[in-house]
Formats: structure tokens, sequence, C-alpha cells
């Protein structure tokens, strides 16, 4: 039988919650946690409605799926984010421990990459799954700001 | 008439927030942010409590200041902190525009300055005060746990 549940299936999910964002007039970011293929955390970027630079999608995801698993640590769970994590949330990753962190869009001014943001070693980063769509969907964004 | 409202006076509120975590058996950080000599924000570390790596007592504070502002940029607010920022905290920071950070003891491993976390341009940083009195909170929780 054939698996579903690829990288793509998982930020499929993710893009969906990205769109959610974007029909709130959020920069358009969503992110899931994922443990054994069930997804325990779904989230978007909430910055302008709750009016706190702390609400990207990945810091509500990790803050999530830690009160779902009842510890802190999110060893062998996946994030899937449509775009690139920044230095916060790359921080925020760095003490979770997490196993793998899939990103789509890179964000070539903010990123954690860029940024030379430590993640903990055993943490495995894959990039650029679904990246055109997870990229149109921010350009259809800022298109809407000018 | 002399000045009471100095860098000492604000952290000293800071350490009290430490001591409280210090007394519910968490890493002893505590802060607070002030905007015109007033504290709209103080918090303590609850990564234990809340098994949440993003309780961070800076992050807290960053939420709290931001929702009294009615915005979520802290310009014209100063942070106190007894620990140096790590990643995760000087990312929010950034995002933040805060226009000042004081801490008191350095972090020589997962502090930002040693993790090059980028601040944003308009934040001035000033360290070491109360160092003493900060760091001597630390090494009393670490000393618990041996």
């Amino acid at each position: 039988m054939e698996n579903i549940f690829t990288d793509e299936y998982f930020m499929k999910k993710a893009l969906i919650e990205a769109e959610i964002a974007f029909e709130k007039g959020e920069i358009p970011v969503g992110a899931v946690i994922v443990i054994d293929n069930k997804v325990i955390a779904r989230s978007h970027n909430l910055t302008e409605l709750l009016h706190d630079v702390t609400a990207h999608a990945e810091m509500q995801a990790i803050t999530s799926a830690a009160n779902y698993l009842g510890g802190k640590y999110l060893k062998d769970c996946t994030l899937y984010v449509t775009l690139e994590p920044c230095q916060m949330c790359a921080g925020a990753l760095y003490w979770s421990q997490i196993s793998k962190i899939v990103f789509g869009a890179s964000d070539e001014n903010r990123g954690f990459l860029k940024m030379g943001t430590q993640l903990h070693p055993k943490t495995k980063v894959v990039s650029g799954v679904l990246e055109k769509e997870c990229a149109i969907l921010m350009k259809a964004f800022f298109r809407t700001k000018r």
C-alpha cells in the first residue's frame, strides 16, 4: 500500500492554515506539528489580531503540541511550516529539541538560515516542500498591501 | 531631587520576579518592561509549570506589555531581565523593536551575544546591572538540582 503521509501531505495542511491567516489579513504563514503521522497542533500567524510579535504560527504550534503531549520536549515530532522560521521561532525550536523541521518557502531576509540561528543538534531540516505554493500565497498577500 | 528610577531600581523588580520563579522550582529568571518609568509588565520563567519552552520570562513580558499598549511594537520601552536573553527571546525582541534591553547576569553558553542573534538596529543593550545578585540566584538554583 502506498504511504499517503508524505511531507507534501502535511505541508498541504500547513498551507490550509496559511490560507486562513491570509483571509484574516495576517501575513500568511501556517504550521502543523505531527507525531506518528498524526497532526497534534495546527496554527497560523496571528501577530496583527493579537498585537503580539510572539504570535507566529510556529510559536503557537510549539505551545499547543507540548500541551497535547504533556511535556515541553517535542522529540519524535515534525513541524511543517509554510515559511522558513525566523530567529525567534528557530530559537524556540532549539529548546524544544524537535526531531524534524520541514519548511516551504525560504525567507532570504529574516529566515534562521541567513540569520545563523542555531537549532538543536538532533533536529533535521528539510526545505522547499511545496515551495511554489507557499511563496505564491506570500506574494499575493504583499501585493494586496501595496 | 534625586532620580530614583535607575536601571538598578527596575532590575530589583526583575529580581523579585526571579525569586518567585525560584520558589516555584523554575530556573530563576525574572523580567519587567518599563515605559516612562512605569512598570507595564512583570513576569518570570514558567517553562516547567506550563510544560512550554516558549514560557521564558521575556516572552511573557513582551506579550503582556503589547497587550497593555494595545500595539505590538515596544518602542520607548525598556526590558529589564535578570539573565541575558536566549536566541528565541532576542528574536522576539528584534520583532518588537524595543528601545532598550538591560540584563543582569551573562549566559556564556546560550545567551544571544554568544549565539549571534540579531537585535533591531534601534535597540540599545546594557549588561551587568546587579549582575552578582542575578548570578547568585542562578547558582543557588542549580545547586539545589545536583
